[in-house]
This record gives C-alpha cells, structure tokens and sequence, in this order.
C-alpha cells in the first residue's frame, strides 16, 4: 500500500500562478440566491440584515486572509482586490479565490445570528467565485466603477419597481410594463412626482454599496502603567493606532476616494 | 454612470474550461485545521464527531452540486470527482471548485451542532480547494488510491504516536523519537505487542476514510391509494427506489468496490 | 550593468505543461495559401508538387522532432501528433508548437528546389499552429477523421468545381452558382454523367490526404565483411531494419487501418 | 464521411487568449545552434554574417505581421514585443508564437544566399518560440534590459575567451581557466593589457545588439506630374515620409533611447 506507486498523479496538477505585477480579483456572487432570499423573506427591494451580513462576512475574509486592499460589494456579490505585489499563496489563483469562497461562505453562515436574530437559517448557501487579472490602476478602477454603476443601475430600478408595487398597488407585471424601456431620468422622475421621493436621499448603503479598506484607527487602550519610585501601578488609557477594516458607502467612481485614500493603490511605475 | 464605458474590463476573465472527456477533481484541505483541531478540542488521534461532519458537509455538497459521481474524504481533505462528461458550469474549473468550497464551508459550519451538541463553533474555519484533471480511469483510480494509502500511512502513525503517548505515557517528544525511521509493520508490532491492538481490527472508517457515492436504495413510502367501488382511501407503505449518497469504509485500491460499483466510472472508449 | 537586477522578469513567464496522458496534437495551417498558391502558380484544384513538399516538410518535422508517432496532412495544413507519454520539452506546449511551426517552415523554403525546379520562391510563407489535447485514443482517431472527413468534402468541391470551369467552360461564377446546394452524390454524379470522371479512381493522395507513420523497412545496406583466416575483407550486402517515415494515402476513419497499425496508439488503460 | 460527427472534437481546444493591456513579448531561440554554427563554419566570437541574417529575419517578422513595435535580438535570439492594445489574432498566444517563429525561420532559409552567398545552408534550422506577458512599461523596459545585460556579459567573454585563443595561443580549456571566475573588469583589463583591444571600442552592434523600431524616414520618390495649361507631364522628386523598420546599436537599458523614441510605449494610465 505504499503511497510512492501512485504519487505520479500530482504530475497532473496545473501551475495556475497569477502573472505578476497585476491586481487580482476576486469576485463572489451568490447562488440561486433569488430564490434564497425569498426563503428567508428578505425585505424588498432590499434587506439591511442580508446587506449587513455580507459585510460582515466580507469583513472576516479581509481580516482572515491576507492581502486584500480593498473589497466592494452590493446585492448579493463581494469583490475582493489583492495588492498586484502579493504573493500570498504564491499567487496561485486557485487558491485564492477558494479562499475566498470558504471564508466568506463559512462567515456567512456563522455570524447569521447576529444579523437574523431569531429567524433561521433554512439550509446552507453557496457562492461561486471567479479570479480576473487587471495590470494598471486604470484597469482596476474602471472594474469598480463598473461594478459600483451596475449597483446605481439596479438599485434604482428595484427601488422604482418595489415604490410602485408596494405604495402604487401595481402588480409586478404592471410594475414590470410601467418601467419597461424607461430610463435613469424617467425612474427618478415616477419616484419623484408620484410618491415623493428623491432618490438621491436614499441611503448612500443602497445606492453606492459598500467599500471595505483598511484603515489606521486612534483607539483608547486600558493598561496598568508602573509608577516611578515603587510607587506601585496605575491604570491609564492610552490612545493606540490600529488598522482596522471600514466600511464606506461613497462614490469610487470619481477621483475624490482615490486621493483621500492614496495607500490602497501601488504605482504603475513599478 | 453608463454601466457600458466601463464594460471592457469583462474582456480580462479569462476562460479556464476544463479539458473535456476528463474526470474533473476537486480536493479540499482544511485551513490551519492544526489550530482548529486544538481550539476546538477534537479528541486524539480522531474525533469521530469532526469526521462525521466532514462527511455531513461532502454529502451537502453531492446532493446540491450535480455530476459529482464520487468523493472521498479522510482526516480534514475531501476530494470530489465531476463526472467525464460533466457540463455542469460550462466546465469552468473556478466555478467548479468556488462552489464545491463554498458550499462545503457553509455546511460544516451549519450543520456543526449536530455533531458537535453543546460544544460552540469559536470561528468560521476556512478550506482551500485545487482542481485536477484526470484522462483515464486508471488516472482516476491511481488518484483515489494515493489518497487512500495516505490516509493509511497516516492514521498508522498517529494511532501508534498517540497510544504511545495515552497508553504508553510517553512525552510527545519521546513518541516521535520511538518512531523515528520504523516502518508500517513495526508500528503495527508496537501497537500489537506493547498494548494489545491489532490495528487492522481498527475502525474501518479511520483505516479507509470514508467513500460517498450514490446508490438506488429501496426506501419505505407511506401513501394513501384509492380503493376500488368508491370505498374511500387507505393507508399503504409502498417500496420506492431512489438514489441515495451512501458512505463507505471499504478498500477502494483493489478491484472488488469497482467491480461491485461499475456505473461509477465511464468507458475509456468514449 | 548587472543580469540579476532584471532577472525578476523571469517570473513572468507561465507554465503551460500539457496535461500528462493526453495525445498532443499541433496542426499547422498556412498563411493566406489563397494568396501564396496564386503568385506561385499552384495547378488547381491541387498542385502535386505543393502537397509534395508539404509531406516532405512534415517529415522533415518527424525526423527531427522527438515523439511524433502520425501525423496527418492535406491541402495547406498537417498535423501532428505526440504520444501521449511523450515529455519531449517537458510537455510544455509552447515548446512543442513552436518547434513544430519552425522546422516546418524553415523545410518548406529549404525543399522548395526539390518540387518546384526553376519556379523561384517569391518570398518566405507563414504557417500559425495550435495545440489541442485528446484525452483518449477514440478521441485521438476522431480528430482524425474530422481532418480526413474535411479533406473529402474539400476536394470533391474543389474537384467538380474545377472540372466545371476547365472541361465544362463555365466561369466561377457559373460553377459557384451551380454547386450551390448540392450533396456529395449530387457532385459524384455531376463528374460521372458530364464529364466521365469516377470520383472513387481519382488519386488516393488527393481523396485521402496523407498519413506519415514511422514503419521498420528492412534495407540493403553495403558493407565490408572480414573473411576468415585473414583472407582479407570482402564487400557484401547485409539486410537492416530501419525505423522510416513512410506516407499512406488510405482510409484511416475506419478500423483497418489501427489494426494494421497497432502500435501507433497506447492503451487508454494507463 | 460526415464531418459533423467528429466536429465534437474542435471543442477540446482551449481559449489561450493574452491578458488585455500587457506587452506580448515573443522570444526566439536558435534550436542547437552550437552545433549549427560549427556545420557552417561561423566566425568566432562574432558572425556578422549569421548576425546580419538574424536581423534580416526578424524586420522580415515586423514587416509581415501587425503590432510589433520593438523587436531586440542578440546571439541567436530574438524578442518581438507586440503593443499593449494590441489585438491582432484576437491576442492568442499559440497563434502569435508560432506566427513569428513560422516567418522567422522561413525567412532565414529564403534570405541565407543574400549572406552566406556561395556557403550553403545544409539543413533548415530550427528555432523555438515561447510567450511572456508584461503589465507595466517598467516590466518592459526591465526585460529588455535584461537580455542587452545579457548580451554584454556574453559578449565580453566571449571576446575576451576567442582573443585569448586566437591571439594568444591558448587551447579552449587553457582559456577556460583562464576566465574562470574573473570579473568584467578583469576582462576588460586582460584585453587591453594584453591586446592592446579596448572592449569600449568594439562594434556595438556585438557591445548592443540590435534593436528594431518603426521609424519615419523622409524618402525621395519620383514621380510624374501634370503640367498647368495642358503641357504635358514632367517627371520630379518628391519627398515622402515613410515608416520603415529601422536598427539600432545603441544602449536600451537608460532612459534616453525612449525619451528620443516616445511613440514605442503606450501610456500606463490606460
């Protein structure tokens, strides 16, 4: 039974390495998770304790894993960006974003409680993941917005879709008609002129997302300080500088983020 | 905030099919399960509740995913085996293993309190996954019986290591000095001649790990069929078949479980 | 002016192994042959000393290449296959095409004098290749016969389309016009009831394309001989057994001829 | 004879397209040219005939296929680097390869005469090829350093082990341990004390190699041109500017070759 005759199967591995000098993302969407949502009447057009979960979860890979410089997410995916100089796991892709997958799938389920109280979870759910490289700066900016407009897009869509339903008393086929062929200007206008509402004074958490980065925290440490001459101790709170993941739900799109938050991105140059 | 200027970036996925006609296999492997076997104190050398949910999370995974024909898991790995001509996901290798992660990962931690009663879950554990590409069934076979060996050359070892240690006294130091360089039949002399264990009467399931494959059980269904004339109806238990995922504890090295499970593999002539 | 400054650059470069177990084919085609066949004057529909040298240019690709057990070829396009156990250049594919594509080309302008005589080479032809993977021998055969299956279907076109234009006057226009549509009898009867040409007695290497194989030739070799007695040395001449590259223009869909050849392939039981 | 039963087969190959906004660097590789440099009897340290020919076949690539905007070659090696943007052959890499060493090595056979003159080439050579891909101007810049660092620090062996043995007398080993384990500086000090050759002061195409670029050069082109008032027609020298593939010898490793040449790197803010 001895394990050498039948080692030559490694051979078989692939090296899935991720060319260097790229930022590599990772993106997790959910699965069936229309269907998920439904079972867990998740709040229309959308759910702050599921918003508030993936958060969290996404927090936990960013805490867990190393690496990640920022992470962006809406609706039911999670994008998580590593520095284009890692080299965690030796960059392969495979690794990384099962990883990802694992951590945040795990996550999700164990922090359920804190969001979702006394309502269960029915069964376990499931992410998939996907790697994609980007080589500048440009490049990766440019997949954040995309993903950043994609949640403009249908967050006022179902914002509109849902407003129409459940305050116009339309059915969802009617909603559905009423906005068929309709455009951002058109949607914010029903909103406006028929049921008062501005979008733009929606919260910034539905309509930008959220951004997780890491940041350097001033915070207030308790700890017993010896006294000069054998005087015994003391307790003092001292102030610590900690990097801690925050969330942010502003425009990425512009270049305002960028430049009040120069460290997250590394220079073309290199 | 046109979705479509930043659109482009699509174009950098890259496309990872998995070459067709091959058996598509996804391993995965515990994430610092050292740590999380101590934190959480899994009994030594095997906690049969830990291995129990590791079999609960696999069999989550065959009956959620389609085309995973077989899986076989010991100690804190499982690898699972896509059928040859499996389309599922188009054959993307990332989806494939994303999702065999993910769902995994929410299970073990859903499905825990089964197993682990009272005992909390301190943190979300984390899996990493691989895929590997096997063209025959010989490749196939040769892969699930390194894997099969390893979970003998290992649980050998830590049987001998930890009687040594809890029957024997010996220091964890002194345990590993002892069995420095012995062979497979020497630890088999120590555990037989100093405490009385035939190793091969050990459980088959921490011998041989565990196999899932799916099986046509006759199960029991409680029905209500009409009688004739109009009399009414009457309760009746008739016989179904239906497939089940089935565990196993048996030699899958030799030809006999294949020759017993012969819908298992596809012809090599395909 | 130091090497290892730069040398990170190195780790650029991605491993592109070929899955072991699996046959390697590179199938090159020529570059705009359209354009190349016109300015050289190439008899239509097909030019006898063009298929020449591409035959004696893929042998030249055998002989000098290891591990290429058939290869396959008809109009502007060969292909080639490696065994299956091959680990010429570590299986690495880029290797393995870009040999290929350059003792290809660098043969044909090398034998061109050979086919072509006084006809001069007007400038140096392009080929581009492509590596495919064929995880069985039933896959094997059957890139085979879609190749020999496409050499047909090309040249019974190619055949009665100019047929219609030397023999039957038409333009290509009026030939184009009146193939349109027709099935493979269709075009057989075209030929046999206008013209008196059986399709089946066209040549074999045009029909059939032409299959390079390695056969052991038994060859006359001379030799001086040492005659007993110190008599001194006489000339004679001896039989050897040589590996040769040999061209067969047969059916190689079917079965005879793998029966014939049996040790072309490898078993799919490794 | 169908062809689309055995189409299944184009399924098996694999989508290998370069990542988007990197530099596709091809490197060639003269395949045994040790022993094909001694069959045809090249001049030690230094051919310029074999260089010439190298060069020669390499602007044969660039004027042949799109998108290469610098090419470097030294030894028997050449590297051609295609844009960043570019998207000739939908970016994939097996075409792109085997593309430039199809033409390469068919132009090295086609222009030999113009070099060799009345030497003939015995054999068609052989070149191997493979792909790198780099993400930034910097990683671009650095990999072209590396092969002219390259080239120098075989350059100067070389010429310092052939002066040794043709000027100084020695055998191949007696030169061999000569070098053994000196420095460039060594070298340098070796051939001018000893043989009055000051290394600066050889030819930099061997110092440099060779690079090529796309450059726009005023050319004087005749032409005839009407005359006013129905004269008749007069012929004249017109000037026109047109982009020529144009080598340089000179230092790629320091900024100013790219400050004089701008339009060769595309920006890294795309």
């Amino acid at each position: 039974m001895a394990k050498s005759k039948y080692e030559y199967v490694r051979l078989f591995e692939t090296d899935d390495t991720c060319l260097r000098n790229c930022y590599v993302v990772v993106r997790l969407d959910g699965r069936n998770f229309h269907k998920f949502s439904e079972k867990h009447s998740f709040a229309k057009p959308n759910d702050n304790r599921a918003l508030g979960l993936m958060t969290h979860s996404a927090r936990s890979v960013m805490e867990e894993l190393e690496d990640v410089v920022i992470a962006y997410g809406q609706s039911d995916e999670f994008s998580f960006v590593f520095k284009r100089t890692s080299t965690w796991f030796k960059r392969r892709a495979s690794k990384l974003m099962t990883h990802v997958a694992s951590q945040f799938s795990s996550s999700y389920v164990f922090y359920w409680k804190e969001y979702f109280a006394e309502q269960p979870l029915l069964y376990p759910p499931g992410f998939d993941g996907r790697v994609v490289l980007y080589p500048s700066n440009r490049n990766l900016r440019d997949y954040l917005s995309w993903r950043q407009a994609d949640c403009h897009v249908n967050n006022l869509y179902n914002t509109a879709f849902w407003t129409l339903i459940q305050k116009g008393g339309l059915t969802t086929v009617q909603a559905e008609e009423r906005l068929k062929g309709t455009l951002a200007a058109d949607k914010n206008e029903i909103l406006f002129s028929e049921f008062d509402i501005n979008y733009n004074n929606e919260p910034p958490l539905l309509r930008k997302g959220t951004t997780l980065i890491w940041e350097k925290r001033d915070e207030p440490v308790t700890k017993w300080v010896k006294l000069p001459n054998e005087e015994g101790e003391k307790e003092m709170t001292v102030t610590r500088s900690r990097k801690r993941v925050c969330p942010h739900h502003c425009d990425i799109i512009g270049d305002q983020f960028w430049e009040e938050h120069q460290d997250i991105l590394e220079s073309d140059d290199c």
